[in-house]
């Protein structure tokens, strides 16, 4: 990326509730705070880094209301209620400068069916396929190498990258994004077994997607049995990640890199799930209940709320305790041997 | 999908032992159990649900035979030997009239070599690429977006989605299914070490995927080193699994989502891998084994029909009981710690 | 693959240190010690295979030059010091008159901005696309359907296969190899959470990936928040393995599949991370370090060179010691409990 901002811009965009010091530089990178350098940007965003501030050779520092250490010179501190957010603002600046909506229209390279919809306001990049009766809403851009297959609906202002696939009749709603390789309506994983062979059920349901859902890439969401599989308005999932048939996720979920969640699972409203963690079929899983990286839920969590770790997952303390004893199981033993030799003795002495 | 059936229809279709109750309703839909509502077909799959089928609002439901209930009004049961399997052929049907077999042919935005075979009866999609040399079977449909390399070798009846992957002399039996992004023949991961480098070691295998083999959605299936990687005739694979080269999977074997078999381990027939296993190198798994989610295979099991679970797996009975007991190392070591003392007392007491 | 070399070309080709025995057989194909048949070719990679050799039916073996045995009839062995090396050197041999170079130049099919570069000896395979700005570099190839984004940069004699995708501003070094559906420059996960929404982050920096790194099918690497995730030279990714955004990883390390590394990790050089591994954000592993598959590494590794695993991982020898005593827990259960009631006897009988 190929940034330039004077501070009195940077002030413009994040309205700073206070300045102390100044800079001549003008902002041309943005980096941590070991890592910057004069005409970088940095910022505190996580209080445990408090220490690196001073020592930062940053040319301005997004900074909390509560930190009280003085700019060293050509140095300027822009104090703002939250610091993350403060750059967050400034980076979705710098994106959009990056990236100019793309012209409307259809790529003459597009192969789109002529009883398809496209908003004329949407984009159907280069090489991508939009099969019959499907619909792209206002504004959606599809980038590239896309597929969009029989009566799918895409709504509004919604992105998909490169390779994004979007199997028939599955629905997406607005402000979704899909990245590269991501899969929605695969068929659901389910057979019968008859006469010794695996036969399939046909999965005949679809995924529904709602609004401000974002999809890594390469994850796979697979179709319903029947019905649909559903993923709640803005809940966010990471890169390769797997989600099953009839699984519903509630509203403003997150699951992280290689989440697996099996077959007609339903998770209520905020709940997360670390990276690799496995949830088994046919279970719920309670409202903001968090499993940290690795766990694996092999049946339903009640309590909203709580926190779970471990395979299989269990209430987070009681897992952190069975760690630290599974550490000190070679002690065990050896203290349990040589009190069974201790108790002998007594019982030889009492004998 | 959109789908409109009598009684009539579907007693036609699923030809019951017997019918109990009426039902003006014409279905238009199908749900679980508890989801039913008027004008949706539910059924019986799992003995364990027996107790919601009084309160379905379902208007007809499969149930099996042995079901003692009484139908309300408006509502009609056909019985059924297996519910689950009447369902898949009701499911068949409707997914047959949701897809008519596409127009056989190569789409003219398809980039066909002049020197690879495509049967007449086939279906080259839009933007797809088939390579020198390669042979499509008789009723073969590439849905859009897929490759086929050099030399690959595609049977009859086969269907591959949008942008799956088969790589130069990799080989397709009859009825194969590529879900969406599946990779067939990528490289196997192999390196010497040179010079501190890691050197490639080119693999110059195939795979070979036998008959009615289907495979979900982003897996990826490695070319051997030198020989065959091989996928047993009827085994079905679930999406983001991994199979490394030179694996050799038995027939009819499941292998559910993210699990992950390394280079040159062999499967016998129907072994089952449950969700995010893991399998390593060089080992052999008996036929008919299952390992349980979440699992890790370190060693080969030879015990056939055993099942397995845990990391690194073990006998499913053995895991479960040391899961328990860990849950109850808290107390074992205060226990332990005050039986000490009182040793302790013992000895003194007895001094 | 269709070869056939005959013993004296393969003595031209690895030049052994010694020949033993004699064929008049042609080599047509590779196999493994105990599955290769006259005709075949086949070596002694693992010295754990050595009684393998004896009863081999190859008709040419590679074998170190330790080895003590006689061929049989119509065999040969050839002596090389490292058998798997010359295995190597065949096998390229093979590789290469397998796959002449591709013609330079851009397929017809291909959409490439005007504005894009591409040397002429570069080769743009069938349905790619290149956008604005890319370069690509002397003697690259992009097979087929391959998405090169804006201002993307690839270097000299590059390989991208099916489906690969390097996203905007991201950069390949010489020399890499990317295998099918791979995506390079997806979104890093980040949201802060205002309104009880997850708001993006906008992640602004780049990919940059070394010379000589290889990337199996399906993996995902993602772009920085800011500044740059950095894959080191001739480090080797294998299939379905996530990198997520700001990660560094040294060089010549080796990230076996389905491995997941988390945001802002830093592994140095050397550093083996085995099949489905996780490693936790903002954490660093050092030189040399290795992890066994499934491990999950939850806090920073500082001692180079060591070998970890379990999860949580834990030194190796440490986290035999554990499984094997865990397996003996309802042992020690029952040992304790038997013991209470010694001691309560001994108790009552001193009372």
């Amino acid at each position: 990326m190929q940034i330039a901002y004077s501070v009195e811009a940077l002030v413009e965009i994040v309205k700073p509730d206070a300045v102390r010091g100044s800079t001549s530089q003008v902002i041309t990178g943005i980096a941590g705070l070991p890592d910057a350098a004069a005409g970088d940007l940095s910022f505190l965003g996580n209080s445990k880094y408090r220490n690196a501030v001073g020592s930062s050779k940053a040319s301005v520092l997004f900074l909390p209301p509560d930190y009280e250490g003085e700019p060293a010179e050509d140095q300027c501190y822009l104090f703002v209620a939250n610091p993350s957010a403060a750059l967050a603002v400034l980076c979705a600046r710098i994106e959009q400068s990056l990236w100019p909506q793309p012209e409307p229209g259809i790529h003459p390279s597009a192969v789109v069916d002529a009883s398809s919809t496209v908003d004329p306001t949407a984009t159907v990049g280069p090489l991508c396929v939009v099969e019959a009766g499907a619909r792209i809403g206002r504004g959606t851009h599809l980038q590239a190498q896309v597929y969009v297959g029989r009566d799918a609906v895409i709504g509004e202002d919604c992105w998909l990258a490169p390779g994004a696939h979007l199997a028939n009749s599955c629905r997406l709603g607005d402000r979704v994004r899909l990245h590269g390789g991501v899969v929605v309506g695969a068929d659901g994983f389910g057979y019968e077994v008859i006469d010794g062979r695996h036969t399939k059920v046909p999965q005949v349901g679809i995924v529904e997607v709602q609004d401000d859902v974002e999809i890594g890439a390469n994850s796979t969401l697979d179709r319903a049995r029947f019905s649909r599989t559903v993923i709640g308005e803005g809940t966010k999932i990471d890169n390769l990640v797997q989600v099953a048939h009839n699984v519903v996720t509630g509203k403003h979920c997150i699951l992280c890199a290689q989440v697996g969640v099996a077959g007609s699972t339903t998770l209520a409203d905020y709940v997360v799930l670390g990276g690799q963690v496995g949830v088994t079929g046919h279970v719920t899983i309670a409202q903001g209940v968090q499993v940290g990286g690795g766990g694996g839920v092999t049946a339903s969590i009640k309590d909203p709320g709580t926190v779970y770790s471990g395979n299989p997952a269990m209430p987070y303390h009681l897992e952190r305790r069975i760690i630290v004893l599974q550490r000190r199981l070679p002690d065990l033993f050896k203290k349990v041997d040589s009190m069974l030799k201790e108790v002998e003795d007594l019982k030889k002495a009492s004998a």
